[in-house]
């Protein structure tokens, strides 16, 4: 097991009819900004509950917070806060409104000229303006963590951001909120989620034998509840274990003392970037090659998830590590998502090219948990994938 | 799944030669109270190691905090606290020091005028003097959650307190520690972790599969870990899963949206009272019988941990059941650990009859998971377990 240090200061509030609790967790002298999405929050009901929660409050209310959240909208947000001096901010929505909600948070107590260097710098934010948020699509983690993706449609660039000032104070999550979730969008949760584990455990093995067994636990929790979670999304009990798979998929706690990978997203991205694939499905098109082509370093975990994750016990450990990426693949498609580029556009042909140029040209050179995947190696790994 | 509220901010530092970052994590102008035990820490060098890394701090020292800390011995700390103008307490020891620090946290701002009403009364702790801890023996939990108990000699009480005040602003989990403690009490403490997991998931089905499989997680790693922990210490790979899991086991996560037992712990704690039986040994004569004479109740999740922790396919619900409880019992007596109270005292006749009579007389007239278990099943429980 690796050295680490951990630390979550978010406060979960799971469960049914939790969104009443709204005001038990903001001061009662807050100015509260609402952030939320494209307005499915209006038709759902959770715009009204949020409301009436907050009826005792000032709030002042800034919507359409794109999917992939884009700086040149949240800079309108920011001039808001300042302009109406905001004191706390409430996310009602899924991982991107939280994250441009993170970045607000950060922005809004940032002394610098130009809020984009805290992305493009990489300033770490200690301090920001406290934030809560709602939970209305279960599938990034944003909820628990201390991380947000920023994109600037501008320069065409996605970056991160953090710091331990970037934890919301509380998080609600009522699984009812996946009720009124398309179906496609339910699965992109679900491989979200799944390949988030898979990110911080398909690596080398590393002696971190409890760490191994959570990270199973959540693969095993979200193919058990996946069928009915997208067939039948008002059935509490299965909605609840998949909201609370996908937090603790990417709450922190199964990265600590491992290696971490992490490449299926880094390429991933790109996928989207180019075709407007959903962020999910370009990991589901990716994550398959990139076992196949690092198979050996990672066949020892890939055989140690076939057993104990797929109970396949018989045959060597190559043959157990290869029908797990088999299985991973046979997973995706019974949500109903396709595992080839070729598959969501025709235009695939030299895709891998450019990615293996882009990667060369921002300096990209080793991806993994070894650091070892170089741009050529991803042009193979995005070619298997087509 | 059962609504639930999580937080726990403690930041946990975790790994080989972590004890040197203490300084990083007091205030630098800080008054610190050091805590520990009977002394060990002074004859395995975690004593100098602290002491080191406190070199730039006024440090003043309290040791002799027993095991089941007790009220008279801590007033004394609480004293000297309040002479000294002390600002920061830092715990060095396992659960009894971990435990008596808490108390200290919260009466050293109580402002009431007799401390010992904190546990009495049953005050919540909202805001304590700030702490952290250097575990030394991993078993508890007590260093990542806001829990603890206090025994108070003079009138034979042993009260529980606790309040989000009450989190360790820091904990030191170096997996070192464990190298110079005695054989029986690292049994014991992967037989208070073992049944810390089972009070918190040995009770009726809940839905909570994610829960369950973070149990069961934990229950399988202690076993795997188990014998190489005892036979040979030093390796760090089996210490490091050893601890984590110790801590992992009680620091609120599994517990949340489940119903949680805790009998076996009420039950237990009365064998320490009248036979001086270590906490963990009462805990593993008392689990096998309650989980017997609460069969129906339990039967479901008993097979359940059959199947997934010791791989029993074979058989009726009922069989894997029965068959549970006596790996449980195999795994006791695996680390020296008997699970017989008349393997422990020859004057064990009477005990039901006495505990029974306690247990009236206290008002304890319902416990575990559904507050069923009256005095007179707890006597038979006892029965059982001679």
């Amino acid at each position: 097991m690796l050295n680490f240090e951990f630390k979550n200061p978010t406060k979960i509030i799971f469960g049914k009819e939790t969104i009443k609790n709204l005001s038990k967790e903001i001061p009662a002298d807050a100015k509260i900004l609402m952030l939320y999405g494209g307005g499915s929050i209006k038709k759902n009901g959770i715009y009204d509950e949020v409301k009436q929660s907050l009826a005792s409050y000032q709030v002042i209310e800034f919507g359409g917070i794109p999917a992939n959240p884009e700086y040149e909208v949240l800079v309108d947000a920011l001039a808001l806060i300042k302009k109406e001096e905001i004191t706390y901010l409430l996310a009602v929505g899924g991982g991107s409104v939280i994250d441009g909600t993170k970045f607000l948070s950060s922005a809004a107590l940032y002394t610098g000229d130009n809020p984009w260097d805290i992305l493009e710098k990489g300033i770490r934010t200690d301090v920001g303006l406290p934030f809560g948020t709602v939970l209305t699509l279960p599938a990034t983690g944003s909820e628990m963590n201390s991380g947000a993706v920023i994109s600037r449609r501008g320069t065409n660039q996605k970056l991160g951001m953090g710091g331990p000032g970037l934890f919301p104070q509380f998080s609600i999550l009522d699984p009812k909120v996946i009720q009124s979730i398309p179906k496609h969008q339910l699965a992109n949760g679900v491989v979200d989620a799944f390949t988030h584990v898979l990110e911080q455990y398909m690596t080398y093995p590393a002696h971190a034998s409890l760490q191994d067994r959570f990270a199973e636990s959540i693969l095993q929790t979200l193919i058990e509840v996946a069928p009915t979670v997208i067939e039948n999304p008002f059935y509490h009990e299965a909605a609840s274990n998949f909201m609370w798979s996908c937090t603790m998929a990417l709450n922190g706690l199964i990265q600590k003392g491992v290696p971490t990978d992490w490449a299926v997203h880094a390429i991933g991205h790109e996928l989207t970037v180019f075709f407007g694939i959903d962020h999910a499905r370009t990991l589901a098109i990716i994550a398959p090659s990139h076992y196949r082509y690092n198979f050996e370093t990672k066949k020892a975990k890939l055989a140690q998830c076939a057993e104990r994750v797929f109970g396949i016990t018989t045959g060597t450990m190559e043959e157990k590590a290869a029908t797990c990426i088999e299985h991973f693949e046979k997973f995706f498609h019974s949500l109903g998502i396709q595992t080839k580029l070729s598959e969501y556009t025709t235009e695939y042909l030299g895709t891998a090219e450019r990615i293996e140029a882009r990667f060369i040209e921002r300096g990209m050179l080793g991806l993994g948990e070894h650091k070892a995947i170089t741009p050529s190696d991803v042009r193979q790994i995005v070619s298997m994938s087509y």
